[in-house]
């Protein structure tokens, strides 16, 4: 397990430790006004500011980096200082040499202050231990005005507090992504301080002797907290740390409920055995770099979404009331645009219990949305509505129907339907009505369609199970409006205005995320034309069939002209106008499958997971997006991958691992086996499932639920095996 | 009863209605930029801005008038406008004529819109009725950035909410006085709205359909809401509001279980009613004008500290966290410079199990100080450490050594104890081991000085009935500090420094207020000279004896030179330099008996009841001080006054009423009748006190406790009555 993939470019991953699915991220800062380094930490950077508590896993807009805790030695520096001159401020250069990174565990020295650094995190309580040299003026800050703001956020307010000779508790209000985000802490120092000091605006808070003002508390938009101590060669002082949304007593309960002496060890051992249980759900064969990549990938993938409840039960929500969970443990960071199509998959599959908690959340969610809407994009009790659709519905429908238990299906359904026709969203209504969004009414017309249409289609899937005739009418009826924007003289999606007319002129290649500008979403209209995972047959009928459909597809991988487009720099992993960067893209390969020209896909995965994925900082072609590009990596590796959340069947695509085995979460195990899988052999020659030969390149749920077994025959060069698919319905 | 009485000038009070102590004072705002309109009303002024939920009485900063509500008919207007132009905002012209106010009650009618506005209030919920004009263009606007600002203060944060067709609720965090107050509220409008809109800085929140944007919430530093109607000829709407500081959810909670229904004139009778009772607890015979200026004082004293606790029992602590009240009822806004020295004491006959619950709300306050100390000026969970001493001690000694039950004397003499050492507040470290408080070292110094010296005192008292005799003898010796600061050369209080030098140059009548130049608080060396109250025999030995002490105070109501220093424009009431307008006079005519001149008290007393106070909104001579004018009032007129609370005495003056009955907590009644007088028969010339003659000026707690009658026959010229004083220990 590497944390350190991903941190190097877009990944956008962070290398400190987490317990999964944490409330506390501890970790190094290198920057925070760069948009490109959303987690805080890039690994390029010659330079670490210090380390905050909470971070982001790969999203592509930063936010949180909450606590900024610096120790320095010498004349201690209140403002960050810059990577070219870090001297003129608190940041430090360091050195990938003397930095390690493992589960549950970081470890730095700062070369300015000769500070060794160490961090673990428990669930909502983190410790960081810092070995000084001797200095007279050793000194730790805590800089509550640091935040992943990427020039753009801002702390709002923010208050501190001495409670004693070696506890401050603190909190800030960051008007960021989260439009208004509550966040506070509490430290514990296992030194009394020598000395105790605030700063407020740069300047200590004293006594003027007039009206009197406590050195011991102070409130404002720029505070900082400064622990002078004098240490002696090695010295060691460990701080504990811990985090809630509700109240700086809440942050104390979770410290002192999680963390009960000063055992450093302790607590990185204890989330390291929690690590090792997580990661033993998947238990694979193959080299270490297979080994490292894989686990790195199962790591990212449970990160997010993270707890978001003290130990009280109490967490705030999207209302900003004060909610206790009942029945279920709440979480937030829902980034459901991305981590619908193949990390809530693989959750139904082998983390079902935290899968309904989380949209058990949703639904929490739901309750107190002022819109009465399942999350889009929810960030600590906040909704950020970032990209489009409505995909909490193929999260919760993929879970209901594959048997995750503990769902309120009637609740559930509730939800969904109320979310799928809210009159104000996104002109879900116009769509309702006309059969499409409308480009002169909305931006990003054709991208909502078609997502729109999927999501619609996970909707009559419920209904349908439900009995709920008329909706499923419905939302079927909707599910087919995809047609309504593909235009058969250019064979592609294009939008459409209000009055029924085409998008003129009309650049299928062009590309470009300003606000307003464009019918998709963060796409072309190659790429986004894919985008009928619930139809497949639909679309190859619309295309002029399946040769054409797969010449098609064909043609996307040797495109060029999008790249010249503006916004697209932090979308990498291009192979023509497949971005593998980004998820619009990340179901195409797979229908080669359902072309009956499966060794086609073979070939890109292979050349995906081998030249986009690894072991190194770098590795990761794009953000990884709270776990969906690894997600995407697991499940190609195994062989099929879920093209359709919400139906019965996953795409069988080529595995890349000779032998991985999941812990279904039912206590069922489902091996799969790739025989004679090498760098040559990646084309499949003949599949068996649960002892019978499988032609079509799809793999039920049915086959998968009660544990079995999937054996790949591999072969250097494409077979027949495939070649006459029947998609299924 | 005369809401307006104090509206006029430097009184600050606001005409409003507040049920009794309640966490609510809806009213109207004339103003919020002025520093000498606290209130936010002024009776002088010709326009009304709109109508706020909450309000301070008779303070001298501003702060609160929290979340303004604005009819408006035809095109609505975001911003206030000016007194001089109100129709370029939403002000309005307004007629006295056309303005009543009683207990519970307020109506008036804004001439722009033609709109009448009536308010009612609860204890944590308040109505308001407007009855509209035909219109098809009638609004009624919120605006979440409106507070008393006194141009300082500001709205750090807010956040706005339409929860469904009919109700909003919203939330803002004021950086004001308070520094860092957060406030809730609820309202539900009788009738849906037309249309919902919230305004972002004056503009519309819409979805411009790029990201989405709920337009049912927004969160911003300018948030206005507005609620359009068409209405009908005399059409009402009515509101009901509440307000939280712990959540929206709170506040509807305490808005649904206060109001049940749309029944104005309910709760505008409940509230009626309570005050009828809390204003029974004392009766007396008068003149309507009398009656009117008494019981409006009665009302004033009775505003404050306000309820601060939700319906759940929650409230706000000082270190920001959610505390539920247990055993006691949370109040806030304590005032304890003014309000230590009559209105606790009138508390603690008369309104004991509140006063009982105002002192363990201070005790909840201190355990929740980062300082560990009592209240000094408490404001909605912040501390303004307002003013000088710890004034919270005499409150707490005065309750406890006379009886009031509900206190629990350990922890109350801890608390205070630990107050009273506090090395970090004001120097009271260095007062403790000098003697006195340096002027080098700590501005204000001379009045610090005596101020600890007296709340010294009562400490000292209450260590003696709880038989801590080492503390006895500290607090005791710290009570005598006034006399290291009496300059026998100048025969007054002057400045020491730390090496025991007097400050020179020495200007006895010097006044200003600016920050870091006095030596004394909101007063002269002449004016605080006299603040003893604890050992009056000594600080007449120090001036010469009784009649050199009794020719001195004669000199102080010749003076004038004070009057010209800076910044004392908001002090008035003045004769000569006893100023009745600020609190630090407030014991000086009672000298006079503690002189053996009881007559020159009843002369004086009986000029300042007939002169600086009445039935009329200018009738108020300084700030009220939540309660403190008023209380000096109602003591002054039954004939007693609280010269040194903590002490088992009341001096005696001269009453101003011919019969008055307090019916004190225990239930018993204390009756205080004043034979023959008039406007020409004010001067004492004997006293009876439970049948009993009564010669020397003062009586005693013991008799008053146990009920009874305290006889004054008056005749129209001084008499021996009182000339032979025997000032009790």
């Amino acid at each position: 397990m590497r944390p350190f993939v991903g941190t190097q470019g877009e990944g956008n991953t962070y290398p400190g430790p987490s317990a999964p699915f944490g409330m506390v991220q501890l970790g190094p800062d290198t920057e925070k006004e760069l948009w490109e380094t959303a987690s805080g930490y890039e690994y390029s950077d010659p330079t670490i500011m210090g380390f905050s508590l909470t971070h982001l896993s790969g999203t592509g807009i930063p936010d949180l980096g909450d606590f900024l805790f610096v120790p320095q030695v010498g004349e201690p520096k209140f403002v960050s200082g810059t990577k070219t001159d870090p001297d003129s401020g608190y940041q430090s250069r360091y050195s990938h040499d003397e930095e390690t990174a493992s589960a549950g565990y970081y470890k730095v020295k700062l070369q300015k202050s000769g500070v060794t650094v160490e961090l673990t995190a428990g669930e909502r309580a983190g410790m960081m231990r810092m070995t000084f040299p001797a200095s007279d003026d050793a000194s730790i800050l805590t800089d509550l005005t640091h935040v992943l703001n990427g020039k753009k956020w801002k702390v709002i307010w923010s208050h501190l507090r001495v409670e004693d000779n070696s506890t401050i508790t603190g909190f800030h209000l960051v008007n960021g992504w989260a439009k208004e985000r509550a966040l506070y802490f509490a430290a514990r120092y296992s030194k009394p301080f020598d000395k105790a000091e605030i700063l407020s605006d740069g300047k200590p808070v004293v006594y003027n002797t007039y009206r009197f003002r406590s050195e011991k508390e102070a409130t404002g938009t720029n505070l900082q907290f400064l622990a002078h101590y004098k240490t002696g060669d090695r010295q060691t002082i460990v701080i504990k740390v811990a985090v809630s949304a509700i109240s700086a007593e809440n942050a104390l309960k979770n410290l002192d409920t999680e963390i009960h002496d000063w055992n450093f060890e302790k607590v990185r051992e204890q989330t390291r055995t929690k690590w090792d249980k997580e990661l033993a759900r998947i238990e694979i064969e193959g080299s270490r770099e297979e080994k490292e990549t894989f686990y790195t990938s199962l790591y990212h993938a449970f990160l997010a979404p993270s707890l978001y409840q003290d130990v009280t039960g109490e967490y705030r929500g999207l209302d900003q009331n004060i909610h206790q969970a009942k029945g279920f443990t709440n979480y937030t960071i829902f980034s459901l645009w991305d981590t619908y199509r193949a990390t809530h998959p693989l959750f139904a599959l082998i983390q079902a219990p935290r899968d309904a908690d989380m949209i058990n959340s949703m639904l929490a969610h739901y309750d107190q949305s002022v819109e009465h809407m399942l999350p889009i994009w929810s960030l600590q009790a906040n909704e950020t509505w970032c990209m489009v659709g409505y995909h909490a519905v193929p999260v919760i429908v993929d879970a209901y129907l594959k048997g995750v238990p503990g769902i309120n299906r009637d609740r559930a359904y509730d939800a969904i339907k109320t979310t799928a026709t809210n009159p104000r969203y996104d002109n879900v209504a116009t769509y309702a009505k006309l059969g499409w969004v409308p480009f002169d009414k909305e931006n990003e017309s054709v991208s909502k369609t078609l997502e729109y249409a999927y999501d619609d289609y996970c909707i009559a899937r419920m209904a349908k199970a439900l009995g709920k005739r008329d909706d499923f009418a419905v939302f079927s009826k909707r599910a087919a409006s995809y047609k309504n924007l593909f235009d058969p003289s250019v064979g592609l999606m294009r939008g459409k205005d209000s009055q029924g007319k085409w998008h003129t002129p009309f650049n299928p290649h062009f590309y470009d995320e300003t606000a307003g500008v464009n019918d998709f979403t963060e796409g072309t209209s190659w790429q986004y034309s894919w985008y009928v995972p619930h139809d497949v047959p639909g679309l190859m009928a619309l295309m002029g069939g399946r040769e054409a459909f797969a010449k098609k597809l064909d043609d996307l991988f040797t495109f060029k002209e999008a790249d010249k487009s503006k916004g697209v720099s932090d979308i990498q992993g291009r192979i023509g106008e497949y971005w593998h960067g980004n998820e619009p893209s990340h179901h195409v390969i797979y229908l080669y499958s359902y072309a009956g020209q499966p060794w086609k896909a073979a070939e890109r995965l292979h050349e995906i997971v081998t030249t986009q994925y690894g072991n190194k900082p770098n590795s990761l072609s794009g953000n990884d997006d709270c776990g969906q590009m690894s997600a995407w990596y697991m499940f190609t590796c195994l062989g099929f991958y879920p093209v359709c959340p919400g139906s019965d069947y996953y795409a069988i695509g080529a595995p890349q691992l000779r032998k991985a085995k999941l812990n279904l979460s039912n206590g069922k195990k489902f091996t799969t086996i790739a025989n004679n899988l090498s760098a040559e052999n990646i084309y499949v020659q003949s599949v068996e499932v649960n002892g019978k030969r499988l032609d079509n390149p799809f793999l039920s749920f049915g086959e998968v639920k009660n544990g079995g077994t999937l054996i790949f025959n591999m072969g250097p060069r494409p077979s027949q095996w495939g070649t006459q698919p029947k998609i299924p319905e």
